[in-house]
């Protein structure tokens, strides 16, 4: 299809500045190292020398226990289906939202609860976090992030709702933690600039950062927002994939311990695409302890709702204790082994990570081989490996991180023998550099 | 779950303007009917005091062929599940979009032909409606819709986006039809208030009046378009329900012989809701002839995607020619049955509709019962047909209506037998304020 458009005589018929304007942020490199892994994708037996996508947050490591589910317990096509095919209330499916709220309690081992009357259903977290954009904050203001942070957020927060994204920015000298002083910052940076900020919105587990946030940090970010009279939104849509359920701690079990006092500031949001490697079947929720929140985000809700056929089997498959004690250990487990794997073999070419605790990727530091520190410098680096090494990989610049040479390594997504050949052809990267410099 | 918050000292935490704003509608009688039925559902066995619910517009009546398909050629659960639950692309599986293009000519007889590659996938029409005015206008500027219009459309068209919309004017005096006149009234009245018009919206087949724009007046409709050039948005979602093939006539039929000049301010609406009676499935498209709203619709679809386990039963569904052709034909027959009689009731309660030759619904003519012409009359009378003959049905003014008076009443929603009740009862409610007025 031809996007050249030529319009015989006139002029061409307008658009609106959200439409003409690149708040969509697809021409970042993160998604430009897609593309490329698109135009030549490695293939063990068909394509040994492709791109090795290690730019994509997918969890298929656990995917064959998905899988046995089904097979041992084959959903009936017919029985129900007439039912759910006309269901289209907004609230989504009791069932649904009572496995979903089970399945949060569950990954956070029970020391958080969660009531089905509060989660509204969108299709996926994007649409979850937009979502909340529109309900707390007006265009012009801002939101708080601490960076490094996942790219999509320039789209999902900003893009049609007109808000401002102001960084929490962290570094790699305390291991890019949140600080009472980063918040401050970031909040007079914001008022210094004369722009009203609404809210925090964190993720935790960090996505690049693939490790959680700590308890008191967790603590204080609340205080602060109680403080300035802000929202805090907690992006949890990893919980389910840090290696040690301990290590975990949701803004919910703060709430918890605080009887609930504040609450009405904070909002959950979930997602089944990371944990349970479900990104195609759009399966988003948002948990908020605001009632006000909670029947607004309901209503629109109407624009991004999810399947009925989805909600009913991933019901189904949720309220099955069984099947999700068994899936949560194992998924955990063979997360952590796939992190280990791949912190060691980075190590053996000589490249240090983040010391990381969850999540589908590791945070990796090439500051050590870059020229200058600067982020042209880290783009030309990312353009080598991906052209050289045929990896692609995420630049801690398209994660607005504040210092040069990180970048993030997705290792869920792939075989181990991809891996492996991923890490053989990094190391051998780190070797040739090495003469070269020698 | 209480609405009131409380909160324990400072002060509650503020959200948006949109969050705060009545623009989502829902205080209409329109969806005030809806909870009048959700408390007190007629059921033939358990409730026969019910109210029976004429205020929705959901098509039951050829259920049993999807049934019937599903039992003959059950999907394996377990096959593709993995590629399908990962498919998180925003173009949508190439399978389900060829299906949607090829339904899509079908029910136009083959007078038009789709691209799959125009085909943007949406979680149903309320999303490509907004998604569309998100493209097309910016906030403050107006689409221009001919009333009466379907109630969601306050919503969808303006809450998230800020846009408005100016009414064209239509009246009984000619069947409801869009004239040149009124399309030149509506937009100077726009320009009057210095409001910029960026688009017209019409539904063909048309909810509420259950009738198709005749192909004369389309091509007024695009004509006036390309005078003012602005942008024309075709809601076709009840185009597989008009009672004959023939009667239907799609803008993409008015630029297929036109040759497509001007084609790229046209933009086509279509869901599997209405025509296919799957609303829980959350499956909508836009189908615009102009590239960069196809590129841009496409990005923004990431907010609102449909589960690719639904994508790929449809794909399967709609490719099947032997279950298409058949329900179509079918479809359409039954409908046909249903609207003559529901008009053929009405009239021997002595109720006029319009001529009617499409959807799931009439549009009845209670102007002459009324003491006044007057809204507010009219809506005493909604108020009492919905507690005393315990019928909902939708108010004109909902549908912001010029003319006090008419009603929309649903048919394809229920059994046989639950119309015939609802009949009975119109009936005598008409025969005792007959007594009444003698």
């Amino acid at each position: 299809m031809a996007i050249e458009i030529e319009q015989q005589g006139g002029c061409v018929v307008g658009l609106s500045r959200i439409a003409v304007s690149d708040t969509h942020g697809e021409d970042s490199p993160y998604f430009a190292g897609w593309k490329a892994y698109d135009e030549n994708p490695y293939d063990e037996l068909t394509n040994p020398c492709g791109v090795i996508q290690m730019g994509l947050a997918e969890n298929q490591v656990s995917f064959d226990l998905v899988e046995q589910y089904l097979e041992e317990k084959p959903s009936e096509t017919t029985s129900g289906f007439r039912e759910n095919a006309l269901f289209q209330d907004y609230h989504g499916l009791l069932s649904f939202r009572k496995a979903m709220a089970s399945f949060m309690e569950e990954i956070r081992g029970g020391r958080a609860k969660f009531n089905p009357e509060r989660i509204v259903i969108t299709a996926g977290a994007t649409a979850a976090n937009e979502l909340l954009t529109f309900i707390l904050a007006d265009p012009g203001d801002a939101l708080l992030v601490p960076t490094p942070y996942y790219p999509g957020f320039d789209r999902d927060l900003r893009w049609r709702t007109g808000v401002n994204i102001v960084p929490i920015h962290c570094t790699s000298s305390n291991n890019f933690e949140i600080t009472p002083q980063s918040l401050h910052q970031a909040y007079d940076e914001a008022r210094l600039k004369n722009i009203k900020v609404r809210g925090i919105l964190i993720t935790n587990p960090s996505n690049p950062l693939g490790a959680t946030i700590k308890r008191k940090t967790l603590e204080q970010i609340l205080d602060f927002a109680t403080l300035k009279n802000i929202h805090l939104i907690s992006d949890e849509i990893y919980s389910g994939s840090s290696f040690s359920p301990e290590e975990f701690v949701s803004v919910s079990e703060i709430l918890e311990a605080r009887n609930y006092k504040d609450s009405e500031r904070v909002h959950i949001v979930y997602s089944l695409s990371k944990d349970l490697g479900l990104p195609g079947f759009r399966v988003g929720t948002i948990y908020s302890y605001n009632d006000k929140v909670v029947t607004t985000a309901r209503r629109m809700s109407s624009f991004t709702l999810i399947s009925s056929q989805t909600q009913q089997l991933l019901a189904d498959m949720l309220s099955d204790k069984g099947f999700t004690e068994k899936y949560i250990r194992v998924n955990r487990e063979r997360l952590r082994k796939r992190y280990r794997m791949i912190v060691d073999g980075l190590d053996k070419a000589g490249i240090k990570c983040l010391n990381g605790n969850a999540g589908l990727f590791c945070w990796m530091n090439l500051s050590t081989i870059l020229d200058q520190q600067t982020k042209e410098k880290e783009l030309e680096l990312w353009e080598l490996i991906l052209h050289e090494v045929r990896v692609n990989i995420s630049p801690g610049s398209s994660c607005h991180c504040s210092e040069p040479g990180w970048f993030r390594v997705c290792f869920a997504n792939m075989s181990e023998q991809t891996l492996e050949v991923a890490l053989s052809r990094i190391h051998d990267f780190m070797g040739r550099r090495k003469k070269i410099h020698n």
